[in-house]
């Protein structure tokens, strides 16, 4: 199995030292006496046993026990893999654009044969394990080729944001030696764009005859599309979105001097996947000219960082108020008893103090 | 102007000897030694100024210097406005309902008659501005009557979320003596989710031939929709939603012994708007009856004290890191000579400490 060029390649040779050297002199790091069964799990996973992958998802997804251990493990063995970010309004076609894809890369030859790891985020079912059911629909399809592995995840609500769970899942994915990793989520809002925020490339699918807020869609998701699709261009109005693009383009110059291609498809024919696996590629090829990949890695980073840090210290905050006093302050706020600015204030001055 | 029953008519009485004693009471409270410019702002706001009104809703959703004095300031005199919540894929004809519902409104006789704020919510735009357009375009329209206030939100990401902002925005627009707060938000996320859940009505709108993905749209805001509404019902398929919604009604059962009815209008002729209000009538009658405004408000709370909670941390955390580390903490995270999850650990651990 070949692997494309690392995202990070310039940093890769001393990377291993550099991670050795740091796990030697950091106090506080959990990986330098890892719990030997975790040390198991991650062998297993990384030699492409996929019951140990599931369970890693799992284990991350749901912040099971060892969720904190075993990320950290795996973390120095990320950031090998490309990350595709799909994402496109209701009804785009994203699912079947994913499938297709993920059949061209298997289908490559060993230039741009990939493996592929799929994660179908649907931020739309905060409630119902609403992924279930497409999850097990494509899996049966996939099944024979273990050269795909496709994950569902449903909105957990409270466990700290599906972002975060996703990117979460893409370092298991990417530690786990996918070259790939596809990550497709239903939808335009400003969940979306956190996800798609974690892929090296981010591509927006549009369908004609979408209605008013095609705009508001297009405007919203503008900045980080690296690749417009526009799905059933077979239908009229195809080269009416695609005039819409191409004067939004014209709005808002990237810096980065890429212009986002617009790759018209049928995605259920598989008509256009090849030219789309091209655009793909060039724009790889720009990223790792630029060195992008890196940049956008930091950035991304930040974000996370200021993501994984509220969280903590939620949970920090959470513990000293404790789930019952949350109610009775709760209700005494929806009564008007008590004003939430001043109180939030309070507790956050008192949070942490012995 | 006539006011329809207070949200928690039941504790309105003690209401305001309890404010007051609580404001004698307790120390930290900002409103006690108020800033008399505020306390003008405050008057002219609540004497019905919308200058005073747009300033105040600027003040809190760009978080300029004294957002928070405030929003303190307003709190206890919000509480009384009925909060309808709209959301809906793109396309679903969301803004012209509204339209016609404010239109409603405002023609109704001294019974119905309402004062309307509208927060138009766009998540669709992170970065741009890709609410301003819309705003104006139908400001003009209602410019002669001071009984509708419409304000556009875009979300301005990095600022404590859109929820917590439409949430601020809501309790400004109440206290200025709106009696009907329609918050409109195109989508069908988390994000869309999170906003109507602030809302006492959560009204979902849908549109025949939305394609595959109407399925987990649904099961996304099933729970929380308290109204169904069909728009669009001319046209074909309208049957086929409807149907559709039945059936996951039938799956997922309240525990408040209301079933939401599914109204079909045709917004743009204002096809069915007085059978729409009359849906909404109804289940304010069931909320008043049950008490449910006030337990709905309650939980709402919960999660509303959480958010608010998690930035407040955040900031601290945030201020004892510093941008500057931040952006190299990031860097080193990207190159992999450091494991986030660790990182954040050790970050959370000495925040708050001297």
């Amino acid at each position: 199995m070949s692997r494309h060029q690392p995202k990070i390649s310039k940093y890769k040779l001393g990377h291993y030292q550099l991670c050795c050297r740091f796990l030697l002199l950091r106090p506080l790091l959990y990986t330098d006496r890892l719990n030997p069964d975790i040390q198991t799990w991650i062998d297993q996973l990384r030699s492409g046993d996929v019951r140990a992958l599931a369970r890693a998802i799992s284990t991350v997804e749901n912040r099971a026990p060892e969720w904190s251990e075993l990320l950290k493990a795996l973390f120095p063995h990320s950031g090998k893999a490309r990350v595709l970010g799909l994402t496109g309004p209701p009804g785009a076609g994203k699912s079947t654009l994913v499938d297709q894809l993920a059949r061209f890369y298997r289908r490559g030859n060993d230039k741009d044969k990939r493996t592929v790891g799929i994660i179908a985020v649907d931020p739309t079912s905060p409630y119902t394990g609403g992924a279930i059911l497409g999850d097990r629909i494509r899996m049966q399809e996939h099944f024979s080729d273990p050269g795909i592995y496709i994950r569902s995840m449903a909105t957990r609500g409270s466990l700290g944001g599906l972002a975060r769970t996703t990117a979460d899942v893409t370092t298991v994915l990417d530690a786990s030696g996918r070259d790939l990793i596809m990550i497709e989520t239903v939808g335009v809002g400003q969940d979306e764009v956190d996800i798609v925020r974690l892929a090296d490339v981010t591509i927006l699918i549009l369908v004609p005859g979408m209605g008013d807020d095609v705009q508001t869609i297009k405007a919203g998701i503008m900045e980080i599309a690296d690749i417009f699709v526009i799905n059933k261009s077979d239908r009229d109005g195809a080269d009416h979105v695609e005039r819409e693009i191409r004067t939004l383009q014209s709005l808002a110059m990237r810096h980065d001097g890429w212009t986002p291609p617009i790759v018209k498809i049928v995605a259920s024919q598989g008509v256009g996947i090849e030219e789309l696996a091209g655009a793909i590629a060039d724009y790889e090829a720009h990223l790792q000219q630029e060195n992008l990949a890196l940049r956008k890695s930091v950035e991304n980073w930040q974000e996370r960082l200021v993501e994984m840090l509220r969280d903590a210290m939620l949970e920090k905050a959470r513990m000293q108020l404790g789930d019952g006093n949350l109610a009775r302050l709760a209700a005494e706020v929806a009564e008007h008893k008590r004003d939430p600015y001043t109180l939030v204030e309070e507790i956050a001055a008192n949070a942490g103090k012995p």
